[in-house]
Protein backbone atom coordinates (compact mmCIF):
# COMPACT_ATOMS: atom_id res chain seq x y z
CA UNK A 1 0.00 0.00 0.00
CA UNK A 2 1.07 3.52 -0.63
CA UNK A 3 2.08 5.89 1.90
CA UNK A 4 -1.47 7.24 2.11
CA UNK A 5 -2.79 3.97 2.86
CA UNK A 6 -5.56 4.46 0.32
CA UNK A 7 -5.38 4.17 -3.48
CA UNK A 8 -8.18 6.51 -4.08
CA UNK A 9 -6.24 9.18 -1.92
CA UNK A 10 -3.10 8.52 -3.92
CA UNK A 11 -4.77 8.76 -7.36
CA UNK A 12 -6.33 12.21 -6.59
CA UNK A 13 -3.02 13.35 -5.21
CA UNK A 14 -1.52 11.78 -8.77
CA UNK A 15 -4.19 13.77 -10.31
CA UNK A 16 -3.55 17.17 -8.82
CA UNK A 17 0.14 16.85 -8.74
CA UNK A 18 -0.43 16.37 -12.29
CA UNK A 19 -1.14 20.08 -12.92
CA UNK A 20 1.86 22.71 -13.70
CA UNK A 21 3.34 23.90 -10.69
CA UNK A 22 1.49 21.85 -8.40
CA UNK A 23 4.26 19.31 -6.14
CA UNK A 24 3.61 16.29 -4.21
CA UNK A 25 2.67 18.27 -1.15
CA UNK A 26 0.01 21.22 -2.36
CA UNK A 27 -1.56 18.11 -4.22
CA UNK A 28 -2.07 16.24 -1.10
CA UNK A 29 -3.35 19.43 0.28
CA UNK A 30 -5.73 19.87 -2.40
CA UNK A 31 -6.95 16.25 -2.32
CA UNK A 32 -7.53 16.37 1.42
CA UNK A 33 -9.65 19.90 0.91
CA UNK A 34 -11.68 18.04 -1.73
CA UNK A 35 -12.52 14.96 1.03
CA UNK A 36 -13.56 17.63 2.81
CA UNK A 37 -16.35 19.08 0.76
CA UNK A 38 -19.52 18.60 0.63
CA UNK A 39 -20.16 15.02 -2.32
CA UNK A 40 -21.81 17.64 -4.40
CA UNK A 41 -18.89 20.51 -4.22
CA UNK A 42 -16.75 17.62 -5.73
CA UNK A 43 -19.48 16.68 -8.37
CA UNK A 44 -19.68 19.98 -9.64
CA UNK A 45 -16.34 20.41 -9.21
CA UNK A 46 -15.39 16.86 -11.17
CA UNK A 47 -17.97 17.85 -14.24
CA UNK A 48 -17.11 21.42 -15.00
CA UNK A 49 -14.19 20.17 -16.51
CA UNK A 50 -15.03 17.01 -18.29
CA UNK A 51 -17.92 19.39 -19.94
CA UNK A 52 -15.01 21.96 -20.52
CA UNK A 53 -13.47 19.72 -22.47
CA UNK A 54 -16.53 17.63 -24.39
CA UNK A 55 -18.57 21.00 -24.82
CA UNK A 56 -16.28 23.75 -26.11
CA UNK A 57 -16.18 24.79 -29.35
CA UNK A 58 -12.90 25.89 -31.63
CA UNK A 59 -13.71 28.49 -33.91
CA UNK A 60 -12.60 27.66 -37.59
CA UNK A 61 -11.40 30.77 -38.60
CA UNK A 62 -9.47 32.05 -35.52
CA UNK A 63 -9.16 28.90 -33.15
CA UNK A 64 -10.86 30.82 -30.55
CA UNK A 65 -13.23 28.84 -28.12
CA UNK A 66 -16.68 29.68 -27.38
CA UNK A 67 -19.87 27.60 -25.95
CA UNK A 68 -21.58 27.42 -29.36
CA UNK A 69 -20.71 27.68 -32.65
CA UNK A 70 -20.56 31.26 -32.68
CA UNK A 71 -17.17 32.68 -32.51
CA UNK A 72 -17.30 35.96 -30.06
CA UNK A 73 -14.75 37.65 -32.34
CA UNK A 74 -15.31 36.58 -36.22
CA UNK A 75 -19.37 36.53 -35.47
CA UNK A 76 -19.03 40.11 -33.73
CA UNK A 77 -19.54 43.00 -36.76
CA UNK A 78 -19.16 45.50 -33.77
CA UNK A 79 -15.70 44.35 -33.92
CA UNK A 80 -12.97 45.27 -36.53
CA UNK A 81 -12.75 42.67 -39.69
CA UNK A 82 -10.26 44.19 -41.13
CA UNK A 83 -7.11 43.88 -38.57
CA UNK A 84 -6.13 40.40 -37.67
CA UNK A 85 -3.36 40.17 -34.58
CA UNK A 86 -1.85 36.40 -34.63
CA UNK A 87 -1.15 35.36 -30.68
CA UNK A 88 0.63 32.30 -29.74
CA UNK A 89 -2.09 30.57 -27.26
CA UNK A 90 -5.56 31.70 -26.01
CA UNK A 91 -4.19 33.25 -22.75
CA UNK A 92 -2.55 35.99 -24.67
CA UNK A 93 -6.18 37.06 -26.34
CA UNK A 94 -7.49 37.37 -22.72
CA UNK A 95 -4.44 39.36 -22.20
CA UNK A 96 -4.93 41.54 -25.07
CA UNK A 97 -9.03 41.65 -24.58
CA UNK A 98 -7.92 42.98 -21.09
CA UNK A 99 -6.24 46.14 -22.43
CA UNK A 100 -9.73 47.01 -23.82
CA UNK A 101 -6.88 48.88 -26.70
CA UNK A 102 -8.13 46.29 -29.67
CA UNK A 103 -11.03 45.86 -31.22
CA UNK A 104 -9.69 43.52 -34.09
CA UNK A 105 -10.10 39.57 -34.85
CA UNK A 106 -7.36 37.36 -34.04
CA UNK A 107 -5.49 34.45 -35.29
CA UNK A 108 -4.38 31.69 -32.47
CA UNK A 109 -1.64 29.86 -33.22
CA UNK A 110 -2.22 27.34 -30.48
CA UNK A 111 1.89 27.28 -30.29
CA UNK A 112 5.12 28.59 -31.92
CA UNK A 113 7.93 26.71 -34.15
CA UNK A 114 9.86 24.87 -32.38
CA UNK A 115 12.20 22.50 -33.74
CA UNK A 116 13.64 21.53 -29.89
CA UNK A 117 9.85 20.18 -29.49
CA UNK A 118 9.45 19.01 -32.95
CA UNK A 119 7.00 21.74 -33.70
CA UNK A 120 7.32 22.87 -37.55
CA UNK A 121 5.37 25.25 -39.20
CA UNK A 122 2.99 22.83 -41.05
CA UNK A 123 1.73 21.96 -37.03
CA UNK A 124 0.88 25.75 -36.44
CA UNK A 125 -2.31 27.53 -38.23
CA UNK A 126 -0.15 29.39 -40.65
CA UNK A 127 -1.72 28.56 -43.73
CA UNK A 128 -4.73 28.97 -42.82
CA UNK A 129 -3.75 32.74 -42.18
CA UNK A 130 -2.13 32.97 -45.72
CA UNK A 131 -5.53 31.50 -47.42
CA UNK A 132 -7.23 34.17 -44.93
CA UNK A 133 -5.39 36.82 -45.90
CA UNK A 134 -5.94 36.10 -49.14
CA UNK A 135 -9.18 36.45 -49.19
CA UNK A 136 -8.80 39.99 -49.02
CA UNK A 137 -10.98 41.70 -46.04
CA UNK A 138 -7.78 42.27 -44.09
CA UNK A 139 -5.67 45.30 -44.20
CA UNK A 140 -3.17 44.72 -41.66
CA UNK A 141 -1.81 41.64 -39.41
CA UNK A 142 -0.27 42.39 -36.12
CA UNK A 143 2.45 40.36 -34.67
CA UNK A 144 2.21 39.76 -30.95
CA UNK A 145 4.11 36.70 -30.97
CA UNK A 146 6.59 36.35 -27.74
CA UNK A 147 10.57 37.58 -28.13
CA UNK A 148 13.03 34.95 -27.58
CA UNK A 149 14.25 32.59 -30.09
CA UNK A 150 11.09 30.85 -30.96
CA UNK A 151 9.42 33.71 -30.80
CA UNK A 152 10.78 35.93 -33.68
CA UNK A 153 11.56 32.76 -35.59
CA UNK A 154 7.51 31.99 -35.51
CA UNK A 155 7.38 35.97 -36.45
CA UNK A 156 9.69 35.94 -39.92
CA UNK A 157 8.21 32.92 -40.71
CA UNK A 158 5.06 34.41 -40.74
CA UNK A 159 6.40 37.53 -42.56
CA UNK A 160 7.83 35.93 -45.61
CA UNK A 161 4.93 33.69 -46.02
CA UNK A 162 2.41 36.96 -46.09
CA UNK A 163 5.23 39.38 -47.61
CA UNK A 164 3.52 39.61 -50.99
CA UNK A 165 0.10 39.87 -50.10
CA UNK A 166 -1.21 43.51 -50.21
CA UNK A 167 -1.44 43.52 -46.09
CA UNK A 168 0.51 45.63 -44.22
CA UNK A 169 2.38 43.89 -41.41
CA UNK A 170 3.01 45.49 -37.74
CA UNK A 171 4.57 44.42 -34.67
CA UNK A 172 3.26 44.93 -30.95
CA UNK A 173 5.62 47.73 -29.40
CA UNK A 174 8.64 46.36 -27.28
CA UNK A 175 10.21 49.02 -24.75
CA UNK A 176 10.28 50.05 -20.89
CA UNK A 177 7.34 49.38 -19.09
CA UNK A 178 4.92 51.63 -17.94
CA UNK A 179 6.02 52.42 -13.93
CA UNK A 180 9.32 50.49 -14.92
CA UNK A 181 12.84 51.93 -13.31
CA UNK A 182 15.12 52.66 -16.19
CA UNK A 183 17.59 51.39 -13.69
CA UNK A 184 15.71 47.71 -13.31
CA UNK A 185 15.30 47.20 -17.03
CA UNK A 186 17.14 44.72 -18.60
CA UNK A 187 19.49 46.08 -21.05
CA UNK A 188 18.45 44.73 -24.29
CA UNK A 189 14.47 46.07 -23.59
CA UNK A 190 15.99 49.89 -22.54
CA UNK A 191 18.50 49.47 -26.38
CA UNK A 192 15.23 48.61 -28.24
CA UNK A 193 13.78 50.93 -26.50
CA UNK A 194 15.98 54.16 -27.64
CA UNK A 195 16.48 52.59 -30.70
CA UNK A 196 12.35 52.97 -31.44
CA UNK A 197 12.07 56.01 -29.79
CA UNK A 198 9.41 57.73 -31.05
CA UNK A 199 7.83 61.65 -31.24
CA UNK A 200 7.09 63.19 -28.20
CA UNK A 201 3.45 64.21 -28.14
CA UNK A 202 2.49 65.88 -24.93
CA UNK B 1 -20.42 36.99 -21.49
CA UNK B 2 -17.86 37.15 -18.81
CA UNK B 3 -14.33 37.86 -19.53
CA UNK B 4 -13.20 34.17 -20.66
CA UNK B 5 -16.10 34.44 -23.67
CA UNK B 6 -17.46 31.14 -22.45
CA UNK B 7 -19.52 30.01 -19.49
CA UNK B 8 -17.46 26.40 -19.79
CA UNK B 9 -14.21 28.32 -19.34
CA UNK B 10 -15.39 30.31 -16.58
CA UNK B 11 -16.75 27.36 -14.89
CA UNK B 12 -13.53 25.68 -15.17
CA UNK B 13 -11.45 28.30 -13.85
CA UNK B 14 -14.29 29.47 -10.92
CA UNK B 15 -13.75 25.76 -9.92
CA UNK B 16 -10.11 25.78 -9.86
CA UNK B 17 -9.98 28.77 -8.47
CA UNK B 18 -12.09 27.51 -5.05
CA UNK B 19 -9.18 25.18 -4.24
CA UNK B 20 -7.03 26.32 -1.36
CA UNK B 21 -4.27 29.00 -2.45
CA UNK B 22 -5.52 29.11 -6.02
CA UNK B 23 -5.90 32.48 -7.67
CA UNK B 24 -8.18 33.55 -10.44
CA UNK B 25 -4.54 33.64 -12.74
CA UNK B 26 -3.49 30.43 -11.36
CA UNK B 27 -7.21 29.08 -12.27
CA UNK B 28 -7.24 30.07 -15.58
CA UNK B 29 -3.59 28.56 -16.41
CA UNK B 30 -5.04 25.44 -14.61
CA UNK B 31 -8.14 25.27 -16.79
CA UNK B 32 -6.07 26.27 -19.91
CA UNK B 33 -3.98 23.07 -19.58
CA UNK B 34 -7.16 21.33 -18.95
CA UNK B 35 -8.17 22.35 -21.90
CA UNK B 36 -5.24 21.24 -23.87
CA UNK B 37 -4.90 17.62 -22.22
CA UNK B 38 -6.51 14.87 -24.55
CA UNK B 39 -9.86 13.98 -23.33
CA UNK B 40 -9.64 10.42 -21.53
CA UNK B 41 -6.66 12.39 -19.53
CA UNK B 42 -9.47 14.72 -18.40
CA UNK B 43 -12.48 11.99 -17.53
CA UNK B 44 -9.54 10.44 -15.19
CA UNK B 45 -8.78 13.69 -13.59
CA UNK B 46 -12.60 14.06 -12.74
CA UNK B 47 -13.28 10.76 -12.06
CA UNK B 48 -10.17 10.53 -9.46
CA UNK B 49 -12.40 13.32 -7.37
CA UNK B 50 -15.58 11.94 -7.65
CA UNK B 51 -14.17 8.37 -6.52
CA UNK B 52 -12.14 9.65 -3.86
CA UNK B 53 -15.65 11.40 -2.60
CA UNK B 54 -18.11 8.12 -2.84
CA UNK B 55 -16.16 5.45 -2.48
CA UNK B 56 -13.62 6.09 0.91
CA UNK B 57 -14.57 4.64 4.15
CA UNK B 58 -13.87 6.24 7.40
CA UNK B 59 -12.45 4.11 10.17
CA UNK B 60 -15.45 4.85 13.05
CA UNK B 61 -13.19 3.82 16.14
CA UNK B 62 -10.25 5.94 14.89
CA UNK B 63 -11.33 8.34 12.10
CA UNK B 64 -8.29 7.03 9.26
CA UNK B 65 -9.26 6.65 5.72
CA UNK B 66 -9.30 3.44 3.81
CA UNK B 67 -10.77 2.29 -0.07
CA UNK B 68 -12.17 -0.97 2.22
CA UNK B 69 -13.86 -0.99 5.62
CA UNK B 70 -10.65 -3.20 6.91
CA UNK B 71 -8.63 0.83 8.51
CA UNK B 72 -5.11 0.32 8.22
CA UNK B 73 -4.33 1.13 11.18
CA UNK B 74 -6.53 -0.26 13.61
CA UNK B 75 -6.95 -3.52 11.39
CA UNK B 76 -3.19 -3.92 12.25
CA UNK B 77 -2.26 -6.41 14.60
CA UNK B 78 1.80 -5.27 14.23
CA UNK B 79 0.92 -2.07 15.71
CA UNK B 80 0.65 -0.96 19.12
CA UNK B 81 -2.86 -1.20 20.11
CA UNK B 82 -2.48 0.39 23.82
CA UNK B 83 -1.04 3.71 22.48
CA UNK B 84 -3.35 6.22 20.74
CA UNK B 85 -1.99 9.74 19.26
CA UNK B 86 -4.90 12.39 18.98
CA UNK B 87 -4.04 14.10 15.78
CA UNK B 88 -6.20 17.10 14.42
CA UNK B 89 -5.87 16.16 10.81
CA UNK B 90 -5.58 13.54 8.63
CA UNK B 91 -2.17 15.17 7.29
CA UNK B 92 -0.60 15.27 10.75
CA UNK B 93 -1.30 11.03 10.91
CA UNK B 94 0.64 11.24 7.22
CA UNK B 95 3.43 13.69 8.37
CA UNK B 96 3.90 10.79 11.74
CA UNK B 97 4.15 7.74 9.08
CA UNK B 98 6.65 9.36 7.35
CA UNK B 99 8.76 9.74 10.58
CA UNK B 100 8.56 6.21 10.94
CA UNK B 101 8.95 6.73 14.86
CA UNK B 102 5.25 5.61 15.59
CA UNK B 103 3.71 2.66 16.04
CA UNK B 104 0.14 3.12 17.44
CA UNK B 105 -2.98 4.08 16.80
CA UNK B 106 -4.78 7.00 16.46
CA UNK B 107 -7.62 9.38 17.28
CA UNK B 108 -8.33 12.22 14.32
CA UNK B 109 -10.45 14.91 15.63
CA UNK B 110 -10.96 16.03 12.22
CA UNK B 111 -10.19 19.67 13.84
CA UNK B 112 -9.91 21.35 17.06
CA UNK B 113 -12.44 23.49 19.41
CA UNK B 114 -12.97 27.20 17.47
CA UNK B 115 -15.58 29.23 19.09
CA UNK B 116 -14.56 31.79 15.98
CA UNK B 117 -15.44 29.17 13.63
CA UNK B 118 -18.54 27.88 15.70
CA UNK B 119 -17.09 24.57 16.61
CA UNK B 120 -17.16 23.45 20.29
CA UNK B 121 -16.57 19.98 21.65
CA UNK B 122 -19.52 18.44 21.03
CA UNK B 123 -18.67 18.25 16.71
CA UNK B 124 -15.25 16.79 18.08
CA UNK B 125 -14.97 12.77 18.18
CA UNK B 126 -14.22 13.73 21.89
CA UNK B 127 -16.75 11.66 23.60
CA UNK B 128 -15.43 8.22 21.19
CA UNK B 129 -12.26 9.29 22.47
CA UNK B 130 -13.27 8.67 26.06
CA UNK B 131 -15.56 5.86 25.53
CA UNK B 132 -12.63 4.45 23.74
CA UNK B 133 -10.16 4.80 26.75
CA UNK B 134 -12.55 3.66 29.39
CA UNK B 135 -12.86 0.27 27.27
CA UNK B 136 -9.40 -0.26 29.00
CA UNK B 137 -6.83 -1.63 26.54
CA UNK B 138 -5.03 1.77 25.90
CA UNK B 139 -2.35 2.83 28.51
CA UNK B 140 -0.79 5.85 26.52
CA UNK B 141 -2.69 8.84 24.77
CA UNK B 142 -0.06 11.34 23.00
CA UNK B 143 -1.58 14.95 22.15
CA UNK B 144 -0.04 15.82 19.29
CA UNK B 145 -2.02 18.94 18.55
CA UNK B 146 -1.23 22.55 16.96
CA UNK B 147 0.13 24.59 19.96
CA UNK B 148 -1.61 28.09 19.78
CA UNK B 149 -4.77 28.66 20.94
CA UNK B 150 -7.18 26.61 19.72
CA UNK B 151 -4.80 23.44 19.71
CA UNK B 152 -3.93 24.16 23.51
CA UNK B 153 -7.77 24.98 24.29
CA UNK B 154 -8.40 21.50 22.83
CA UNK B 155 -5.69 19.22 24.40
CA UNK B 156 -6.82 21.20 28.05
CA UNK B 157 -10.18 20.19 27.28
CA UNK B 158 -9.18 16.38 26.18
CA UNK B 159 -6.95 16.33 29.48
CA UNK B 160 -9.74 17.24 31.60
CA UNK B 161 -12.25 14.50 29.98
CA UNK B 162 -9.52 12.14 30.26
CA UNK B 163 -7.71 12.70 33.54
CA UNK B 164 -9.64 10.73 35.81
CA UNK B 165 -9.12 7.44 33.19
CA UNK B 166 -6.53 4.74 34.20
CA UNK B 167 -4.36 6.47 31.27
CA UNK B 168 -1.23 8.59 31.03
CA UNK B 169 -1.54 11.36 29.12
CA UNK B 170 1.46 12.94 26.85
CA UNK B 171 2.03 15.54 24.64
CA UNK B 172 4.79 15.85 21.62
CA UNK B 173 7.79 17.24 22.59
CA UNK B 174 8.23 20.98 21.58
CA UNK B 175 11.89 22.55 20.69
CA UNK B 176 14.31 24.69 18.34
CA UNK B 177 14.54 21.95 15.26
CA UNK B 178 16.86 19.80 14.25
CA UNK B 179 19.58 22.14 12.47
CA UNK B 180 17.64 25.39 13.71
CA UNK B 181 20.23 28.03 14.74
CA UNK B 182 19.01 29.72 18.04
CA UNK B 183 19.68 33.33 16.25
CA UNK B 184 16.56 32.35 14.03
CA UNK B 185 14.17 30.50 16.23
CA UNK B 186 11.39 32.26 18.09
CA UNK B 187 11.85 33.31 21.72
CA UNK B 188 8.77 31.28 22.88
CA UNK B 189 9.74 27.82 21.18
CA UNK B 190 13.45 28.49 22.59
CA UNK B 191 12.57 29.61 25.92
CA UNK B 192 10.38 26.32 26.16
CA UNK B 193 12.84 24.12 24.73
CA UNK B 194 15.59 25.67 27.92
CA UNK B 195 12.69 24.71 30.49
CA UNK B 196 11.91 21.81 29.15
CA UNK B 197 15.58 20.36 28.55
CA UNK B 198 16.61 16.83 29.43
CA UNK B 199 19.68 15.04 30.89
CA UNK B 200 22.36 14.87 27.68
CA UNK B 201 22.22 11.65 27.11
CA UNK B 202 25.77 11.46 24.25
Amino acid sequence: MNSYHSDLLAEAVEQFASLPGVGRKTALRLALHMLRQPAENVAHFSESFRRLKTDIHYCPTCGMISDDENCPFCNDARRDHTTVCVVESLRDVFSIENTGEYRGLYHILGGIISPMDGIGPGDLPIDALVERLSRGDIREVILALSTGMEGETTSFYIYKRIADLPVQVTAIARGVGFGDDLEYTDELTLGRSIANRQVFRP
